[in-house]
C-alpha cells in the first residue's frame, strides 16, 4: 500500500471558512442563534417558474444525457440573452453549457495551458483560481490589488508582472470578495494589453446582473478573442443545481467542446430544461426585485460597518460582499472570526480564503441574509465592540 | 490574439460516434427509423420514485449548496447499501458524493498522480480514462486485453507492464466495451499484485449491479486501500441527473473531499436530494427487473450476433455491451459502422472509441433499447449480411 498524496495536493487548500462554518453549526445545534454573514450564495430560492420547468422536465421523462455542449436550445436561450442585455450577437456554437461555473473554469484553463504557463490574477480573488490553475500543473501569479486602484486589476498589473511563461489573465467582474467592478474603459484596456502580448483574457462574469449603479459590460462586448464563465447560481438563484456556462473563442470551441464530453459527458439535464425558464420575463420581473433587495441590503450594511470602524475605502458596485479591514479591531482576522463566531453569534468570512494580500486585516461580510438577520448583526456587533 | 491551444488537446479526443450519431440524428429527421445500439445509457427513464423524490425537494427548496462531499444522509445511505447488498462496513467519511463518476474519477486521479506517472489500464476500455491522466500530465499505459484472458486485465498485465513510473491501475468490472467481470479471485490477485508493488488500485463500478449470472464484487470487500469508483447513472437509472461517488482510503479522504470542494464546489442538490430514494425497496424492485429485462436482450442478440458471423469469444457477463469481431464482414469497422448506418439505419459504435487493441476489428453493440428495435435490428442485419 502507498499513502503518498500527488504533490499538486500540498498546495491546494480547502476554504477556512468550512471550519467556522462546521463550528456554527455546532453552536445551532446548542440552539444559538447565528447571524450568517459568511455565505456565498444568496438566500433566496429558486424562482419558482424555474422549479417549475425543472419539475415538469422530470415529469416528462427528461433524465438522459444531453449533448455535451449542452441542450441546443438552451445554447441558444443563452445566446438571445447576451442579444437581449448586452445588444450583442454571439453564436451559439461558441457557448459551452457545464456543470457549474466550475465545469466552465477548468474547460477553459485546460485548453489554455500548457505545464509551466503562468496566469495573472487578482489577490484577494476567488481561491478555487488558483486551484485550478495548479490543478493543471499551471502557476497561478497572484497580484495584490489595493484601494488605490479600487481593488480592480488593471493593465499596469498587467504590465508590471507580465512575463514570456504568462499566457492568460483571469479576472472577476464584478469580483469576489471585494465587490470591485471592471468598468468598460479599464475592460477594454485589459483587453488591448492582454492582446498585444498574445495572451489570452478570461473573464468570471458570475456576478453580472448583481450590480448596484452601473450596468455590468460583458467583455464580450469588445473582443471575440476572450473567454466568459458565466452561470445560473448567483443572479439567477440556481446554486444547487450546479450549471453554468463557457463563451470561447470560436478557434477554441471544438477543443472545449471536445475537453467537456470527456471530463462531464455533459451537464445535468433536469438543470438545463430548469434553466430554459430562467430568461422568462416573469423571472427576471423576481430577479430585479431580489436585486433591488440586494442593493437595499448593501446600503444598510455599508454605512453600519463603516461607523463601527471597519475600514472600507470603496464602495462595492456588485456581488453581494463588501470586504472590509478589520485591522482596528484586530491584528489577526482569523482569530476575530472565531472570536465573533463564538461570543456574539455572528459569522464571517475571514480573509485568508482569498489570498496574501493582507488577509489577517480584511474580513469578507457577505449580505445573503435578511435585512432583520444583517440589523440583529450589526446590533452584536455595535455592543460587542463598541 | 493567440489561438494556441494546450498541448494536452492533441491527445484528448472526442468520441467517435458522436459523428455516427450527428448522422443517424439527421437520418431520422429525414424520416427514416433508426436502430439505435450504440447508445451507452438505458433507455429506461429514472424509478419513478427517485424522480418524486427530486421533485419533492425541488418543490420543498433544496436548492442551495449542500457540504462538498455530499449530504450527510446520502453519504450515509451509501454507507449502508454496501453493508446490506456486500456484508461490508464502509465509513461514510470515505465515500465522498461527486457529479457523476466522471467527478470520482477526477478526484481520485488527481489526489494520486504526480506528473510523469503512469496508470496501467486495460485496451479495449473506457476511453476518458486515458484522458483524464493525461489532464494530469499523467502517462496511461493502455495493455491489450484478449480473449485469452476474457478481455480481463489481470495480474500478469500488471507483471509485465510495471515500472518505477507506475503509480495506480484501474480496472472496470463490468467493464466497457468487453461486460468482462472481474471475478473475486482475479481481484484478489490483482489487488495483491498492486499493493505488493506499493501501488494503487482504482476500480471503477459503475456498472455494478448489471451482472446476469455471478454477482459482482466490490473490490472493497478485499482491501481498504483501494478507490472505488461507483455512479447512480447506470444501475439506478439516473444518467443526466450526472451523480456518483468515490470511496477512498481513509488516508486520502480529506484529500479527496478538499479536492471536490475546489473543483465542484458540491455535486447537484436535487440529484442527491432525488438519489437518497433510489435505495429504497421499491426502486430495487423495479431494478432487478430491469436487470432481468436486460439479461433477456443480451440473451437474445448475443446468439443472433453469433450466427451472423460476427465472433464473440466470450459471453459478457455484465454491462448493457456486446464487443464483437467483425473482421469477417470488414478490415475497418469504423467505415462498416457508417455503412450499416447509410444502408440499413443500424447504429452501432466503431472499436476506434474503445482504444488501439485491433479498434478496426470491432464494432460494440449496446442492448439498451427495446426488444422490438433490437429484433429489427437483427432482422435488418440478417437481411444485409447474408
Amino acid at each position: 500500500m502507498n499513502d503518498r498524496i500527488a504533490r499538486r495536493m500540498e498546495d491546494i487548500k480547502s476554504f477556512q471558512v468550512m471550519e467556522l462554518l462546521a463550528r456554527a453549526k455546532e453552536l445551532e445545534a446548542q440552539g444559538k442563534c447565528i447571524v450568517h454573514m459568511e455565505i456565498g450564495e444568496p438566500d433566496f430560492v429558486t424562482p419558482q417558474p424555474i422549479v417549475e420547468a425543472g419539475i415538469v422536465a422530470l415529469r416528462s421523462g427528461q433524465v438522459h444525457y444531453t449533448p455535451a455542449a449542452g441542450l441546443p436550445a438552451l445554447r441558444e436561450a443563452i445566446a438571445n440573452w447576451y442579444s437581449n442585455s448586452a445588444g450583442i450577437t454571439v453564436s451559439p456554437e461558441r457557448i459551452i453549457v457545464t456543470p457549474g461555473a466550475s465545469g466552465a473554469l477548468l474547460v477553459a484553463l485546460a485548453v489554455l495551458l500548457n505545464p509551466g504557463d503562468t496566469v495573472l490574477m487578482a489577490d484577494p480573488g476567488y481561491p478555487c483560481y488558483r486551484y485550478f490553475v495548479r490543478l493543471l500543473e499551471g502557476k497561478a501569479v497572484c497580484i495584490p490589488v489595493m484601494e488605490t486602484s479600487a481593488y480592480q486589476f488593471t493593465s499596469r498589473h498587467i504590465e508590471s508582472h507580465w512575463t514570456p511563461e504568462t499566457r492568460a489573465v483571469l479576472v472577476a467582474s464584478p469580483a469576489n470578495p471585494t465587490g470591485a467592478l471592471l468598468s468598460q474603459n479599464t475592460l477594454a484596456a485589459l483587453m488591448g494589453s492582454v492582446e498585444s502580448r498574445e495572451g489570452t483574457l478570461i473573464v468570471d462574469e458570475i456576478y453580472h446582473g448583481l450590480v448596484y449603479e452601473d450596468k455590468a459590460t460583458t467583455a464580450l462586448v469588445l473582443s471575440d478573442h476572450v473567454f466568459v464563465i458565466n452561470s445560473f447560481s448567483k443572479y439567477f438563484g440556481m446554486t444547487g443545481w450546479r450549471l453554468g456556462w463557457l463563451v470561447a473563442p470560436k478557434n477554441f470551441t471544438r477543443a472545449a467542446d471536445r475537453l467537456g464530453q470527456n471530463l462531464f459527458l455533459a451537464a445535468s439535464t433536469p438543470a438545463q430544461h430548469a434553466a430554459l425558464a430562467a430568461f422568462k420575463p416573469e423571472v427576471l420581473q423576481i430577479l430585479e426585485s431580489r436585486r433591488v433587495e440586494f442593493q437595499r441590503r448593501r446600503d444598510f450594511l455599508l454605512p453600519e460597518l463603516r461607523d463601527l470602524g471597519f475600514h472600507i475605502p470603496i464602495i462595492p458596485q456588485g456581488a453581494f460582499y463588501i470586504y472590509a479591514d478589520c485591522s482596528r479591531f484586530s491584528a489577526d482576522s482569523f482569530s476575530f472570526a472565531r472570536e465573533l463566531l463564538e461570543n456574539i453569534g455572528v459569522a464571517v468570512t475571514p480573509g485568508i480564503d482569498f489570498g496574501c494580500n493582507a488577509p489577517q486585516q480584511h474580513l469578507r461580510f457577505a449580505y445573503t441574509t435578511s435585512m432583520e438577520q444583517l440589523q440583529e448583526g450589526i446590533k452584536r456587533l455595535q455592543a460587542y465592540l463598541n
